[in-house]
Formats: C-alpha cells, sequence, structure tokens
C-alpha cells in the first residue's frame, strides 16, 4: 500500500469478476493506499485469501464505498443503477462492469487501447460486455487500417461467463455426466455437459439474444461507429474460460492477410498466433489466465474476397473482458 | 433377412460409422438377404453384438465384398481410392463415406432428400462431408425458396467425428482434468477437455483448413451452384456426438423468417425447433441420436436486412452426416 496511492473499492469481491479485480490490481501493482472489499449480506465478513493477505468482505454501504477514490462495480445492473451514479457524487471514480449505463449516450463505454481518452475526467465509466471487449482488441486495429464495412461473430462462449457458480456447475454435472449418473441444471437453461446452448441472455423480439445485441451496440459505440453493420450468434459451450470467436469482416479498403497479420503483431494487448504450420491458433487452453487477446486463423475471407478477411479471437473474458478491463480503465481515470 | 432382399457389405464396420451403419440398417427395416461386416486385419474375427444378433468380422477380400449388391464403404480415402471402382465390377452399388471421390466429376455426392435422382443406376456414390450434410439439409429448402447470395458457416462439432477413440480421449481426459491429473492427447492436436481447437483436418494454402473447404466444395456440388460463394470456419469443440452450426444466408430474393420457418417446418428430414419462449433450439443434447437435423434461431440477419437471415443447425453427425444417409442413398440406389 502507498500513502500516495488511491482508495479502492470493489464492490461484488467474492464473485467471478471481484476476485479477478482483486488479482489485477495486485499484477498490475496499482498505487493501492487502501483496498476495500465488499459484497452481499451473504457473502459479508467472510475472510478471502488474497495476494494482500487475507482481508475481510464487508456488507456494503454506500457511505463506506464513497469514501473511496475509485470503486470498481462487479454486480447486477440492478444494483449499478440504483446505487452507481450516488457512489460518485463525493468524488470517486465509479467503473460498472453490468451493462446497466453502457448505452447512455453520458456515460463512456471504455476499452483503454481503443478509447481511453474518454475515461478521463469522467466520474462514472462503464466496461464493455466480454464478448464484445474481446472482439473490438482485434477489430479497432483492422478497422484502424482497412475500415470495415461488415463484422459477423459467431462466439464460442465459457461457463465462467454466468458466474463462479455457472462453473461449479459445469465441473460437477460432467462428472456426473462420465459416472452415469443424472445431470442436472440450474445456472443453465439446459445441461451444459458435453451440449452447446445457443442461448445467452434473454430473447429481444428481434430474434436476438441480448448477448447478441449487447455485441452489436457495443461494438458500435466502442469503434464510435454508430450504424456499422454487425450480428452475432451467442452460444454457451462446456469450457471453463476464455471466450472464442470466429469472425469475418468484410472492409472498406483492400485487405492483405500478411499486413493484417503484421498490423494485429502490433497492437497493444494483443497476441498474434497464427502459425497453421505449428498447430498455433487461439484457444482457451491457452488464453485463459492471459492478459493478451489471442488473434490468429487469418486468411482472406473467400466470400468478400480482396476486402474480407476471416479470423478467430480468444480472450480471458473475466479478464480483458472485465477484471482486467475494470482496473485499466481505473488507471487511465484515476491518473 | 428376406429372401428378395439385398446382400449388402460393410466394410469398416467396428469404426463410429460402421456400426451406427449396422443400427440404421436395422431401424430403418432395409431389405437385407445377407450383411456381411468386414473390417481391417486387427478387429478382424471380432464378435459383434448387433441388432441382427451377435455377427462376425472379417478381414477385407476384394472377392467377398465384390460379391455383395450393395458396398457401404467407413474406411479411409485411401482405401476407397485402392478399392472402390473394383468393389463395383461385379454389379455392387459402392458408397463411400470417405472424400476420396467427392470431387469427381463423374461421381455424385448424394443427400437423398436433395438430389437423390443422381443416385439411381450409379456404380459409385460419395456420401457427403459430415458438416457439409447437416448444413445442406436446412440451406437446400431456402435456397429453393429464396435464392443464395452468400453462406457464411462458423461450426461446433463433436468428437465423435474424429471416431470413437477420440470420444475415448474425450472422456477419459475429461475425467484427468476433474481428478487433477495430467490431461493427455493424442487423437487431438492439443488437449480437448473444456477447450475449442479451431483446426480440422489439414491446412490449406490459402489458410483454410481442408474441412473448411470441404463444406465449401461439397455445398456448391450438392445444390449444384459451381460457384456459390460460402465459407467457413470449423471449431472442434468437447462435445461428444452431433455438430452444430451457426449460419448468416444473404438470399437472392426477400426472406420473412416467418415464411422461411414455414418452410423448414415441411422439409423431409428436418426438425424445427424453434420457439425461443420455451428455451427451445437445436442443441447437441436433443440432436443426437435423431435422425432428423434440428433448425432453429431463425431470425433476419441484421447486416443483409430483408435478404438476410440467420440460423443454428444440430444433425448427428454420424447419422444425417454418415450412416443414415448412406443407408438412404442404398435405398435410393439398390431400389
Amino acid at each position: 500500500m502507498r500513502v500516495d496511492g488511491k482508495r479502492v473499492a470493489i464492490v461484488g469481491a467474492t464473485g467471478a469478476v471481484g476476485t479477478e479485480m482483486i488479482s489485477v490490481l495486485h499484477r498490475r501493482a496499482f498505487p493501492l493506499s487502501g483496498l476495500e472489499l465488499f459484497a452481499s449480506e451473504r457473502s459479508a465478513e467472510r475472510k478471502l485469501d488474497t495476494p494482500f493477505g487475507t482481508l475481510t468482505v464487508k456488507p456494503f454501504t454506500l457511505e463506506a464505498a464513497q469514501a473511496c477514490d475509485v470503486v470498481l462495480l462487479a454486480v447486477s445492473g440492478d444494483f449499478a443503477k440504483k446505487h452507481a451514479r450516488a457512489l460518485g457524487e463525493k468524488g470517486a471514480v465509479v467503473i460498472d462492469n453490468s451493462s446497466a449505463f453502457r448505452y447512455d449516450p453520458d456515460v463512456p463505454l471504455v476499452v483503454p487501447e481503443i478509447n481511453g481518452r474518454l475515461a478521463r475526467g469522467q466520474r462514472l465509466i462503464a466496461n464493455p460486455n466480454c464478448t464484445t471487449a474481446v472482439l473490438v482488441m482485434a477489430l479497432n486495429p483492422l478497422y484502424a487500417a482497412f475500415g470495415l464495412e461488415k463484422v459477423i461473430v459467431s462466439s464460442y462462449q465459457a461457463t465462467s461467463g454466468a458466474g463462479a457458480a455457472a462453473v461449479e456447475e459445469l465441473k460437477r454435472e460432467t462428472a456426473n455426466w462420465l459416472a452415469g449418473r443424472e445431470v442436472g441444471h440450474e445456472h443453465f437453461v439446459h445441461p451444459i455437459p458435453f451440449n452447446v446452448i445457443p442461448h445467452i441472455d434473454t430473447f429481444q423480439d428481434n430474434g436476438y439474444t441480448r448477448e447478441e445485441m449487447k455485441v452489436v451496440w457495443e461494438t458500435r459505440k466502442i469503434l464510435d461507429v454508430p450504424n456499422l453493420p454487425v450480428s452475432c450468434t451467442a452460444v454457451r459451450i462446456p469450457t471453463i474460460r476464455a471466450h472464442a470467436e470466429a469472425v469475418t469482416i468484410e472492409t472498406a479498403k483492400p485487405v492483405d492477410p500478411a499486413v493484417a497479420r503484421q498490423i494485429l503483431s502490433e497492437a497493444p494487448g494483443v497476441r498474434l498466433i497464427d502459425d497453421p504450420a505449428a498447430n498455433a491458433y487461439p484457444m482457451p487452453l491457452t488464453a485463459s489466465g492471459a492478459y493478451d487477446v489471442e488473434v490468429g486463423r487469418i486468411r482472406q475471407n473467400l466470400i468478400f474476397g480482396e476486402r474480407g478477411l476471416d479470423f478467430f479471437v480468444c480472450g480471458d473474458q473475466l479478464l480483458k473482458g472485465a477484471a482486467l478491463n475494470a482496473v485499466q480503465i481505473a488507471e487511465v481515470a484515476a491518473a
């Protein structure tokens, strides 16, 4: 802890994203003068083993959290809607991981490598949807170089995107499946072991799920292209962490795969893994626990020809898709 | 067995597809007068429990197989290249599940619901790639009604597509993973438990895998649209059976999702499962073991507007993608 550092609060500190936030603050040596962990009454007073030692989780109170310099919200949208504005009233910078404020024109939606400047001087900043955050890390450098006409995404989303209990469900029910026991489900609408569920978040009137529309809305907002044609199919699969995405783009200018590869190899926060001869491409196996978003399988798309590119991305959605991005925003906003 | 029936040989009878062929012949009450099971020396003389009773698997000889009316090949492309033509020389109809003859202009590539007429009177007929067979079942009725300008596919492919031993690897290594033991891999290039591998079959010079190009080449041949713009990303995921695919199409004529739904609900071999309010959509959980290919998540695509459609298909690739389709071809060709 540093005397000249910031006092940081994490609300929802015991969840999948909250625990990663603690770890990321430590790994990135965020200049802390204090760390307050808050959770719901159910988890409060729990002792949490952290890289900063054993810390006690407190029940959330507006007053205690307001007193911090930075408040990281890893809670539901309802909770954020109720408290986020008030939390900033005493001067704290509030970074919200829920979707509550992402579509509010007055609230910046920030991925620091892309639009970090928007976070400066703000009281409330929204952290994007995890699938979108992973996608735009690869998309933005290509957009800057070649422009974008169309973006078509199919996702392969890990169970940890639905929280820590959902991961436990995958592990427990997979063990049941393998043992020939009955397979149950609670966090997922259907059994998840050895299954694929093309349904994340609620269905909208247009037949897309809200998760799919988040990718559309948030990609447009982060890239600042309000009418960018984007479509998505969001699919839950039986993996633990790191979302993968198959992406097809049509660009405005001709795009050479070798040049795209060069650009992505130099993009901050991106790790180019694209060596088919060595069986090297993005995978959850290698992307899990990593800060960088993996990009590979880069090839000229067969339909859009010289203005088309296919690629595969994989990124740890608890890190770049949530905790890491939130802490990176805090680094910019509280600087 | 029927006196007036056909004498059928299955070559590769002990593999994932071969064993399904035996079961499909029984379930569909194929008019058999005899069933000969052949396998490599390694598996030969094995007793196999089948719905027809316990049968002895014999080592393959050209003479014994040639004597049958129908020969179903569930073997490697190399084996098929070597023996398929000779097998038909005495009058047998040979149906090859490998890719050896699929791109031969003289050999029909048949999905009976689409182009079954091409199988009549032929000595050698190719059975399509499993991912393609599942795809075209949904694609063809839409093509007939609305035309097709573009087809973009991302697949979620089950381990049984790589054979019975690959499924055992998934089960065994998943158990190892859950027990905290070391996770190995032999049939897959990387460990498959809780992972995603965007690499099926070998890489081509254009950066696509051969599996992805099979979807392109075979969709064009089956629909008989030689230059149809198709692209695919083929991905192995940790499921047991039934390949799923997220599909975006641009049509030639405007397409109404409700009309598309109606058309698919009437298409033979297709089961429409598209009731988001009831959490009903295609999944491996329901498609495994089923003859029909499931189609759902039908919605107007956000990019192509009234000429665009998104949908999700899931079909048992060992059945419609292999054994069932081969037996259906035999029914037409040997009629």
